[in-house]
């Protein structure tokens, strides 16, 4: 399993992944599902859930398309509405090698991915590009998309993210959502990536990897555990009587 | 859908349910998901999950098994453990009479239940009969139990339920739980069934139903939201050097 999610801001964006593996419970293992592409004119982000031979095999094209003469790539195409169908098109292609039509075996080859980033000459943008290769952006009652083990941490985003949240306000409130989520499902775990991007720099992301043992991650979890018993005490008492 | 929520503390017991039964987005109705069967020497409520003809079902021959003269029933069996045996053993009979053996159809007559109550002689206990008729009890660690889309509404559950937690403050945070869930599936929603039962008492519980627009849900909402606007302001920012 996986949790990403990525929020897009009038700030800027924030981007938070776990990087935990799992084909079975005991055959776990620990890779990067963030993948950063950069030029002077655009940054992109890619998260990705799923399929773990999927979605290697699509960065990977991806990439090589980049480096390639000529043809579309993330480094090519002008709007990252068109960056979006690309990825979708590549992650279908590649879905498709591995395939079983007759629907006789439970392995599944599909693979879901959020891209988020900004070309010049536009602001920035989050898509969620799903299996089938079609995608959506978020709205602004919902400033976030995510994927993977996406339930329990989607109410602190819900009761907390609005467009005008600040960089920092959003990554606090995406790692408090990432803990929730590795406390309650076992396919999701550390290390936890973090990135946040400020709206038309173009510069290099601020970016943050936390270990099982970052002492940031378990001060974050003790500090949240005391301020929402806080919460809790202040919370009016239930009036039995309606 | 359906979410309830059975906590089992050494103050009492906490109960929470939705009331939403759908079958399809567009065959939705409201049913109370909590049943209460009170003797002088007892106090056991039901909670149900799943199909509504199997719910409805089981707790109608639970009630006429009270009723009759004799047999093992609610009324007079000897403990939490063989009610929640029992409970298990009419559900599974229920459900065998609609279950589809060559599996063909999509229908499932499958239904879940959290059991909560006491029985002079005994502590207060919480077990949730699962549809195949066996059941489990909390532990020390989740002093609660649920069913349905239980999700959403576990990281607040998990972050304030201790054993010592009273049952004022188990009261907010399920009801807290409930919200989160609710805003989430729109297929969980009011009314709000609450029920308190303090250890030992015998007495009737204290019970609450909250509707939509109930003052009151409207009202732990808002709170809630700015304390946990409040509290998030209170976390020390992301330090982006580890």
């Amino acid at each position: 399993m996986t949790y990403c999610v990525a929020v897009g801001l009038q700030a800027g964006l924030v981007l938070c992944s776990d990087s935990r593996t799992s084909a079975g419970a005991d055959q776990v293992s620990t890779y990067s599902k963030m993948h950063r592409f950069q030029w002077p004119d655009r940054l992109l982000v890619l998260l990705s859930s799923g399929n773990l031979g999927t979605t290697q095999a699509v960065v990977s094209q991806l990439r090589r398309a980049t480096e390639a003469d000529g043809g579309d790539s993330l480094r090519t195409l002008g709007g990252l509405h068109e960056v979006a169908e690309h990825v979708g098109q590549v992650s279908v292609e590649q879905q498709n090698k591995h395939s079983n039509p007759d629907g006789q075996s439970s392995f599944s080859p599909d693979a879901s991915f959020l891209l988020a980033g900004q070309i010049r000459g536009e602001p920035p943008g989050v898509y969620l590009v799903y299996p089938q290769g079609n995608f959506i952006t978020p709205s602004e009652a919902t400033p976030y998309l995510q994927i993977g083990e996406t339930k329990y941490g989607k109410p602190i985003l819900d009761r907390m993210l609005t467009p005008q949240t600040s960089l920092d306000d959003a990554a606090k409130c995406v790692l408090v959502s990432m803990d929730s989520t590795m406390r309650s499902n076992a396919t999701v775990g550390p290390p936890v990536e973090l990135l946040s991007y400020a709206a038309d720099s173009f510069a290099a992301p601020r970016y943050l990897k936390l270990d099982a043992d970052s002492e940031q991650l378990l001060a974050l979890r003790r500090h949240w555990a005391e301020r929402i018993a806080e919460a809790m005490g202040l919370l009016p008492p239930v009036r039995w009587d309606g």
